[in-house]
């Protein structure tokens, strides 16, 4: 679906987002009609946010394959028994957990995340360190019993999210895999058009690694508070923030700049916890059984998908990268009835349909303002007006995020 | 990912599946490693198993764009007040719930069919009969609460669906989808392999129409039991066999044949249910306000995948057609330590990869009987074997599904 005529698109812009929804990136992602608001923290996609989900995913499907991850997709409803082995089941876990009951009365959780499911998955599979190390992935649902839940896509209820898990010998190899992760991460917020104002942050370990890190995105509406050393494009999360950390990162404070961040990922050293608790172990060279050396590395990309929807748009609406915009183009007809100019429209847009370009089409028969809001709101990259003073063998196209206006010739157009 | 060497690919086969597996698809798809079992019910899908299970999606996914669907994705937590509405949260219906309870006490579904989200969705976007007919789908996991759960991927407590929803004017519109999107289903069951044994089945219908229909697939391992005509290709459900709907479906009792089978697809008319309960109506052409239309039409992947592992197997295993195979072929390598060998085969890999032809490379160190047997049980269409009496210029392979060994040069091989 690379092209779409607008007036068979089900979904139809608002003026005004519902009066509950506090968030930018909500309000506009509703008002654009690329989502639907369930219920507070809970969203669907409708199929212009669908393509941009999809997009966002391909990229870090790309980056994922290229760190060697195999793809699978783990189940949402998770056995009792694996969790009760490394203690996340009760107690304090239990805020976190959604928790459904069976007709026989035996409860399941809805998972919230996934390290003891693919560490007994891993734990049939793995004897050797021949089998080592591997690296596994999916895009799956997570589940959590959030208290508030007014950020918009940014804390979800319910979201997608990418997690990669890799299990090594030992911590050396988690440590090189580690790096290669961090590289591929920015190399991901690079691509979806945030990579300017992503920070790795360090922030709070576990048991096994003093710290772990985040990828921090400046903004306003962001719920954690960071600390910036711009030149090194190196942050420190307000949490650990203390004059023993400053020194031990290697920072000055002077240099630190305060600032609002939506942490769009994360990744862990988690050692050999969650392989001990689920006999995760493999035969080293000598015959010995060790526990494998896990990480674990997220991304939400439904957390993702509203960020940048929060950090790229302007008082008229979203401006989406290239990269994960929902079409290229946006060609608007404006031909206000004249029978030749909606013959030319709709002959450039066959051309573009024939050549494979990503194109929606305003076909619909309304007014120049409102197709112009509409356009300006959706944020499509490239804007074709075909109208009665198009002249022949020229195209102006407004590029969304500058506003400026190129003229192209229709080879330019055809041969993109 | 549609190349990888087999000493990289992290699942393994086994010899016996789980004790407590009866049902003869799972017990393959563990075998082979395409996926893992979770619980009774709710399987998790492992690399290959993943690869069938997107191959499947796609061709669905294009049936489903010819039909002019619209693809989305709504939540799986589901919001009691719409399906209050339609009578569908309490009562009869709460025996297929899996329900659940955020922090604050209210109480959430899992979605186990998504006719009210989607009429919901809709009653915000449609306002006139200019808006129709259109179509919507998704592919989105539901959860039953199912008290048996013995058939393997064939009957699931979460398990992944793609369904469709029609929106008409009128019941004619419908009438002529249905007919539409019965051709497209045909269409998907003979493009993933199991066109011959799928009868087009009348069943027992609702307040709206008299029947509804099923696709059912003939086989020992089905809970259904049906009537077929096979030169008509229609069948009737037992459950509305009598001699009245043997007549009224223009079908002979004494050429109906009794047969076990698996409902692989199901397409019902709603009437204007739903649309009336939600508040889902349009204004037709003299400005009044008429309830929309519905239709639903449902596919579980998941199940479509079991169905194809039941019924296209024999005793070495899995027998997948090549429109759904996780590769196409199964270069096998049979060195005995021999570099030479290794190395022709490694250098065959390597030209497979370059034309990105989907090839799983089976380079590990192991006997010739086990890399067989695994080759056999993982049902791969095509077996090239490079061993130390392959000679140079000529390839010797195996398919699967009949056994016979075709002789084909490298640029037939290279040129597929």
């Amino acid at each position: 679906m690379g092209r779409m005529k607008q007036s068979k698109l089900f979904t139809k812009t608002r003026k005004d987002a519902p009066k509950d929804e506090v968030s930018k990136n909500a309000q506009l992602l509703l008002r654009a009609g690329y989502v639907h608001k369930e219920m507070a923290g809970v969203y669907s996609y409708l199929p212009l946010g669908f393509k941009v989900l999809k997009n966002i995913e391909a990229i870090v499907r790309d980056e994922m394959n290229m760190l060697g991850g195999q793809e699978g997709i783990l189940s949402s409803l998770q056995d009792p028994d694996i969790w009760k082995k490394t203690g996340r089941w009760d107690g304090e876990a239990d805020e976190v957990w959604l928790k459904t009951k069976l007709a026989n009365d035996s409860e399941l959780g809805l998972a919230f995340s996934h390290e003891e499911p693919w560490a007994r998955v891993l734990s049939e599979h793995v004897s050797s360190y021949r089998d080592l190390p591997l690296y596994t992935y999916h895009f799956a649902p997570k589940f959590r019993n959030e208290l508030r839940a007014k950020s918009g896509l940014m804390r979800g209820r319910e979201f997608l999210m990418k997690d990669l898990y890799s299990f090594t010998k030992n911590e050396d190899d988690l440590n090189t895999f580690y790096e290669d992760v961090r590289v591929a991460y920015e190399n991901i917020f690079r691509r979806v058009g945030i990579g300017n104002n992503t920070y790795f942050t360090y922030s709070s370990g576990g048991i096994f690694s003093k710290w772990s890190h985040e990828f921090q995105c400046v903004s306003d509406a962001g719920e954690d508070t960071i600390y910036i050393d711009t030149e090194k494009r190196i942050a420190i999360n307000k949490e650990i923030y203390t004059d023993e950390v400053i020194q031990e990162t290697g920072l000055e404070k002077d240099r630190l700049i305060e600032a609002k961040a939506i942490e769009v990922g994360n990744i862990f050293k988690l050692g050999t916890k969650y392989a001990e608790a689920l006999g995760l172990t493999y035969k080293d060279e000598e015959g010995n059984e060790n526990p494998v050396v896990m990480g674990s590395y997220g991304i939400g990309i439904g957390r993702l998908l509203g960020t940048v929807a929060e950090i790229l748009s302007d008082e008229k609406g979203i401006v989406w990268p290239e990269s994960i915009a929902p079409f290229k183009y946006h060609l608007v007809e404006l031909s206000g009835g004249d029978e030749a100019v909606k013959e030319r429209a709709d002959a450039l847009y066959q051309q573009m349909v024939e050549r494979g370009i990503e194109v929606l089409y305003d076909d619909r028969d309304a007014h120049a303002g409102e197709k112009f809001a509409d356009s300006d709101l959706m944020g499509i990259p490239y804007r074709i007006v075909v109208g009665k003073n198009s002249v022949g063998g020229v195209l102006e196209v407004v590029r969304r995020s500058t506003g400026e206006t190129l003229s192209m010739s229709y080879d330019e157009v055809l041969g993109s």
